[in-house]
């Protein structure tokens, strides 16, 4: 009876979002969402900031305000990006999202007819395949070792490749693999770039998350013609319940990026970015980070060495230096939708990999999240999925 | 350099947000957007709302949550659909959205291929047109007089056209011409679609802001095959700056909303959803809307009667029964752009006609807003415009 349009053929459940309903369960061990640990969120101060936006500028925070977003939070990040990752630019090449999964949606509306391509790492982020795919692109996917993105692959599939639209990585502690480029390969990256003209989502959400290792360069600090897109969000250092991230892009791009979000939402809300700004402004955020940081990193070692010591040597993963996640490796005729299944029955989730390659298949990887849970119910959680994969070997 | 999409081609920036920027000047008297009276905001309400949601529940507010929103405020809200608007409903039946502009561009990647058809009342909302343009329709227009769309036209188009994938209409205090449909023009509207099957999006905003009549059952109440998507919002009775609006339809469609919403945004923000439901849990919304109405009904029936006094004859324009909009038609040699350019050096702004209409022309209409100014600027607005039109006759 309804009449849906050819698009919605190719969308399909999140498998994280239809997890995320599952452990709800308070017995579920979920290594599932990429959730920040709630403990850690800084309540009273969000809401000693929202006291004082109301207090001095209530009306305006519960009315209609621009399309770019509220421009003191525009200039903090533009500040922050400046000093800390390198990037120089001004508040007006700045656009606020409701979290970087609103720029992913806009951004397929800018640059994708149907059948264009974009090029991902292989694996890359479950939740820009989704958005991308309302757009109905084709993907190709970029081998990647354990420095990211290889990039004599890259070139080659540039090299050879027609109307080629998008490229989207996350060079800094990809999800769900954990990676990170190094310096020269952002290099290499950004002289391929230049060379073939073609724009880039640099997808950051967990920089700011670093346990070890010195801060690199974001691509966009190395981008010379205005290709690359940096996305920013406050989801995962101070709260994603906020839905405030941002597009950092030149001008011809945030002028197209305007309408885009004048059509779609009108704006970001008003009240949720003047909250922020004036958290930013009462509170030190590297102050907020570095309270959080020791507690991901303790998780995320905890994770890795418990790992070690009870997953069988056929399953091989992946030690990041910062971020949310690592990403497990087994054998090719291990399917992990099947020992995600059996996993749920004894209280343990995770996300199987498939999901993360855009033409699907890997079905022998699964992406696991260690800063949302206790020390008791990392190791415990480990423990049960170590048994799991025994058995299936 | 940047290759953008096809669809860019059709997407022009919104007469209604770039006359904003200027109207943030405040000599100027602004009867352009579709702003409420900020004085009349709940800022020590909403402020206790919040202050108890971060007490009550801070970790939860300030974490990712399910995509259909938060579950104790979609009940508030079929239970308010219920009372007020005759419409029985589920929970499971409500999506929230970033306002209803978030659910215009969700329903035109749910509905619209490139070339489909969306019928809409001429003049419609600008805001709509603009959210459909990215996915690329043909509009057809159905004439209007003083009771809103006429049905035999209606009939008319859907018996000769094809590919008809959505009708867009807003019976109550229509944006921009302020018109309500009787209710046996609801009757013969809903006969006409269930004969069709077409899907319809009733959008609401304003239904609540009724100063004279009685209240008219929604579409949705009427409808008996689940064709009806019934759009509502919180922007217009408690704060747009929240970006809390939200659809109701039946399962089939509600399930491919939450693939949309996915895919686009995640959801909603947690924080601003928990924070509306507390305010409606603590204060009862109807009392606040009592409060506002009396200073809408006043400040239309000023607008309305300087105009009387003030304008030449040639002037029609209608008189709504609530609302925010009043609708002004020149003659047709007078072209409103120009009259706009001409009222903004005498720092008075008001949005050309022409906008509203899919398929452009009808120079010589403009839409006043009465909502946003007091009653000084009011009359002193009326009359610079009275004195611009006799100059144009």
């Amino acid at each position: 009876m309804n009449k849906f349009s050819e698009r919605m053929n190719g969308m399909k459940a999140s498998d994280i979002r239809e997890l995320l309903k599952l452990t709800a369960r308070p017995e579920v061990i979920s290594f599932a969402g990429g959730m920040p640990a709630p403990e850690l969120f800084p309540v009273e101060e969000i809401n000693a900031a929202f006291n004082a936006v109301m207090a001095e500028n209530g009306k305006t925070a519960l009315q209609y305000g621009q399309t770019e977003g509220w421009a003191p939070l525009r200039q903090q990040i533009a500040d922050r990006m400046e000093k800390i990752n390198s990037i120089k630019t001004a508040p007006s090449d700045v656009i606020l999202t409701a979290g970087s999964q609103q720029g992913l949606d806009f951004c397929g509306k800018l640059f994708l007819n149907p059948g264009d391509v974009v090029i991902m790492e292989s694996p890359s982020y479950l939740g820009a395949i989704n958005a991308f795919n309302a757009y109905q692109p084709t993907y190709v996917e970029i081998p990647t070792d354990d420095n990211g993105m290889i990039m004599e692959e890259l070139e080659k599939v540039l090299a050879t490749t027609e109307n080629v639209k998008l490229i989207y990585v996350i060079p800094d502690f990809q999800n769900p693999s954990g990676r990170t480029w190094p310096l020269e390969r952002r290099q290499k990256f950004m002289e391929i770039v230049n060379k073939y003209e073609v724009n880039v989502i640099e997808d950051n959400p967990y920089g700011d998350l670093r346990f070890r290792g010195e801060f690199l360069p974001a691509l966009k600090s190395l981008d010379t013609k205005g290709l690359v897109l940096y996305f920013g969000t406050f989801s995962k250092i101070l709260s994603p319940g906020f839905r405030i991230g941002w597009i950092c892009a030149n001008e011809a791009i945030m002028e197209k990026l305007n309408l885009i979000a004048q059509a779609a939402v009108l704006q970001t809300a008003t009240v949720n970015a003047m909250v922020v700004s004036k958290y930013l402004e009462m509170y030190d955020i590297d102050e907020h980070i570095a309270k959080i940081l020791p507690v991901y990193k303790h998780r995320c070692e905890l994770m890795i060495s418990t790992m070690k010591e009870t997953f069988p040597p056929e399953a091989k993963f992946t030690d990041p230096e910062g971020g949310l996640f690592t990403w497990v490796e087994l054998p090719e005729y291990i399917n992990t939708r099947d020992l995600a299944a059996k996993a749920l029955e004894q209280n343990v989730a995770f996300v199987p990999g498939s999901g993360f390659y855009p033409n699907g298949g890997n079905n022998h990887c699964m992406r696991l999240n260690y800063s949302g849970q206790s020390d008791e119910r990392i190791v415990e959680g480990v423990k049960r999925l170590a048994a799991l994969i025994k058995e299936a070997l």
